[in-house]
């Protein structure tokens, strides 16, 4: 169960009206790995968990927190907003090609359909998607999911960062960097406490016999030019073992030759031209 | 520039034809982490890799010997499809209700749509999608989004992989989850070779002050009990630092009046009832 | 069966060419509350409605309405594209940037894909989607699902009105808020019709015996501070019972502890760090 | 900012697993009108929502509480999932055809990809999608969207209900019911303060000049027979006047001759054959 | 404009429902090829049309026979699904295997959410996309799509027809296959038209300098195996010129060095380990 | 299995930067008819076919090269980008209003998400959807597929070529046209050569009984207005026999009436208002 306090987590309040911004924000709300992602995917894990309650805890205490970072975004980009209506976007390009140009590439779902609020969809519009998140019943596979949606979601941050000179965006994105930075290297260490027990293998219990061994650690050169090879050539796998480099990878399986179509499956026989 | 050769990269080849399998298998083929993904993030990563050739070379090395496991799966789906003939399913209800139950199970569009072929789908029918990919510019980032995917690739392989006691099935999976090991690591491999370089942080170079730098190591505890604080109070950071634990998170931030919408935006004016 | 008449409903014809508001427009056709939903959720909700015929009359001549109103605004569309030629544009971005501004802001699809026609897709490109509409096999539930999509519907128009002067495009919008007006009636009036049977409550005939009415008039409180008590306390429900209001509401089941997975999920065994 | 208690805000275990309603309960989870909706169609309309702070704050208060709808509800799929194993369900098709029959019908991602937990789809295991809910900037609007959602949401929990005589089951579904009940009433009577003001017509705002009001009461007789003609003739309409029948609509506009595409569009020329 | 009248264009009743051939029926409704597919690329095809009258006026005269068509495979659904009544699913599952093995591959959608109703979407539940159809500005370049069409669909209509012997739907699917047949030859016939003035090639208008016409007649051999050469060596193209078969194809592009990336990407710096 | 060299098939160099265009290249390489929907369309025809080895030989040389045209353009367009650094955007809207409008024209993922790279999106930013493509497991069918998928491709090349005036791109452009012709040449060829067994209606070997053929030569005039019937009237089918033309169409079916829905769907039962 969940409460609300209506005071955000950091501040969320920009200088000055941008509709620009408040496109290219929606990336990190409703895009592949905005805090949308993060939330759902971190609660979803956690509802999931079966045992480890600490690490269960762990992820519901984040999955919780990013709740109130979709909330911050989602107010700062209804308050970039604050002046894009609609008649004056009209006038703008009648009169300032430059308020045009910025008007012009504004989304315009943000004036027609929310009327100057945001939405859960990316910096094109595309929605978010249930297929964004993981939740795969391995804890190790998860934190990597996780280590991998903070090392993206940080960098779209700190590219955004630059996009704009103001100083009240500049204060919450220095506040969501640094909740980024803490969410990486906490996936980083719980995955590094769980690899002390399952080794660096996901899963870690797969039989043995259930793979051809012989092939687990050969780098195949499938691409021509071998600027690859020194990177893994003599080098120690994460396991201990040492890699292999195959220069002229060969096929060791056969062409296939399907069986026919049955009759109603109203196929082309087979011609003779 | 690719070439092709008809023999496949390894055996792909059922006993027996299995339908309810087929659709199954599906899954890693055309899934969120099946092996379109990975071929197609790899290709991508490749393609957009600007310097740091070595790298470049090993994911295209990488990326095409997935669109071989990517024809692999193909050819085994629709082998396993061979004989679910339209008009034998129709009797099988009638008659044998385990067939019945199979074959009601079946993916209708491997049926009336692929004529007993495979699709870039997922288990669900669910189509791929170009969302389910990433390509950041940043090569640890993408190292973190492979080691991520490999990981929920091998898992789900090792699941299919007790979902029938097909041999010649069997004989693949052993193979593709050499071959996940395998990528597993090299990624690995070549996130700690990047990280010696930038450390763990993605990205390694914003500037110290966009972070509010007081809560970068903080766990906070947004959900009730304190399971979690062991793993981090007293814990050091992948950097270096201490992790701290926030017992009773407060908002910094300040509840948000928004701006009355402007007038053409026609909304409900302020009620007094 | 349905019949087609080359005279549009109503004039659809722009004063001058307007590629930018051409791609706004399309919101309006095949956006989450465009023209194309209402005519496909009239049309299912017709064709699956069982018994009641007057009703299913009436969403039928609505339903064939709203064709001819797609038709009007794909008409349009295509119009507003007439000089929106893929050279001109070109040479506008050498030369004026006013110009610039509006056709760098054109939907490139318009140009490439379509060859200056319209698509069944919103302003941003998003394709129509078969999860917009709803037929549910209630009447009052469709009702207002309709009752909604006419409010989202004529509000998107009221906003779009303002984004031009032309008197061509005014004179459709015009009759298009006329006939959102008139259906918008048309749905309330058929939800007060049905409500006189049934109650407002959707669906009217669940057993008492499956709810837990201690709990269904209450308004819980989990948004701190408590500016939404007045509009509850002491008013009443639409079926005469009165409101109340939990100022602390209390979680009245269990903390989950979660099974644990069987081992042929190869997740991660009881951690001991 | 949110914060989570582990209790759940009610009971949701199941008496014993089973796999079949798993699957048809991620409707209400991730479904077009599942609680995933109802949650962030509410907290996405609260954040938008300009001025009107009582109103704001309750649908905040009921958008929060709908995150542990979602919560309870990943729960109980994640327990009804409990003993699905796969090895299990290989055996049961070779033994037993109900279970054979039940295990097939399975969504086989809840095994493949989640390892017995819950996921943010539907039933048929379609993702969640952005664009199935709106925050539009208008309250009334928003108002009806939220009657609309609760409408279906709950015929659908009244139809789930009959698919088991799972004891625990019902004692959830009781709860959510009763909880259905409450929040459509509760948006029904917002409804009905905000028309007070306003009146029943979404947008109530829009300029007389600016629809054909000839045509804005008309209920026109597109679908061949008569049938609706008694619902409306003679009738009042909800703002107090009287509805029109038109037996015979007359199409207005004229048949539309567009200007031939210009020569670098590459269509084909006006042909004489 | 479109009229409706309520007789269907042909006969649409099964002799008994089954649940299960509903569902696999909504392949040819909502599926990628279905009726909605051909209906609405047919709609937005003729609105697009810029002159040649009489190919539009055609476009249109089948655009609106395909919206009958859909209202009859809708209803169909909607009749098959006459007593898959959900308590009755419940008790099947209990008692009768090949019943329990028929309702567990029904469609849950189709009780829970339409209540026995069809809707927009394929055969696994799959919503309809406007990104399903094109509309393109070319005349040829359309017939061609519409050919496809036809021709995907017509065949899973064929393989549907075997999956029932029940006399109802084969009477309604005979129908269909009819103006299957129909309509491929129609589409058919008009590419042979148009091509009698434009040539076979898409768009034929496009200036020789454009083409580096030494590579537009040669069949490279990419997939290793000359199987393919006999079909092209020393045949005719449709243009009148002679294929070329290439044994062993070049790259004659360079192998891409990419610039850098600028810092403000926030890339990994040129690696030396 | 694949192999793959570093050179491209054809120069991919820009003669500078443009990252406008880079949006509107994403149309052929991630977009409905793009590069990767041939590719991909391609290999799984390749991988489905059964028998027919000189097709499919034939399929699998082109699908391969398609493999190699998504690389040339993803290069290209990863060119393209390679100044749009996100603090010049940022100035160039404060000083240069055209650079603006280009600028601001930019889709905001290729300096967010990707880093200046390319993604497999369309011009829109839509993700690539597995539903773009078709694999029927019919050989004629697929090559209607293909020539359709050609014809469409072909065309938004050559509008496409327009939109720039860069000799770099141009160069790329004018080998891709060639490409393109000979593809569609290719498969207009085979389509030829397989109809001289099968004659031109796909599937060719339903059964004469499964038809209604009475109705399977005539055009319904279902758009009022004649200007149709030229074209058919005294035509003939491609299959040899006359094309019939109907002026007033007849209904020949019923009107539908439902079975009532039963009492646990929760529906609105029979009302008397």
């Amino acid at each position: 169960m969940f409460k609300h306090t209506k005071k955000l987590q950091y501040h969320a309040k920009p200088t000055q009206p941008d509709p620009l911004l408040a496109k290219k924000m929606q990336e990190i709300l409703g895009g592949q790995y905005g805090e949308m992602s993060v939330m759902l995917q971190y609660l979803f894990q956690g509802w999931n968990t079966r045992g480890n309650e600490r690490y269960k805890d762990m992820i519901m205490d984040t999955g919780t927190e990013e709740i109130g970072h979709v909330e911050m975004i989602a107010t700062m980009i209804t308050e970039l907003l604050d002046d894009a209506t609609v008649d004056e976007q009209e006038q703008a390009y009648n009169s300032d090609p430059t308020i045009a140009a910025i008007m012009g590439g504004m989304n315009p779902q943000h004036a027609l359909v929310t009327g100057l609020g945001a939405n859960p969809k990316d910096s094109n519009g595309i929605p978010w998607s249930g297929n964004y998140i993981i939740g795969s019943g391995n804890l190790l596979a998860d934190m990597r999911a996780n280590i991998n949606a903070e090392s993206q979601g940080r960098l779209q941050v700190a590219r955004l960062y630059q996009m704009t000179e103001d100083a009240g965006v500049h204060d919450m994105l220095k506040f969501l960097l640094a909740r980024d930075t803490m969410h990486q290297l906490q996936w980083l260490h719980a995955a590094q406490e769980i690899q002390k027990t399952t080794g660096q293998l996901v899963p870690h219990n797969v039989p043995t016999e259930w793979e051809i061994t012989d092939v687990n650690t050969i780098l195949y050169n499938f691409s021509h030019g071998e600027e690859s090879k020194d990177l893994f050539e003599g080098q120690f796998t994460p396991d201990g073992r040492q890699f292999k480099y195959e220069k002229n990878p060969k096929a060791s399986g056969e062409a296939p030759h399907l069986k026919k179509a049955p009759k109603n499956m109203f196929g082309v026989e087979e011609l003779n031209n």
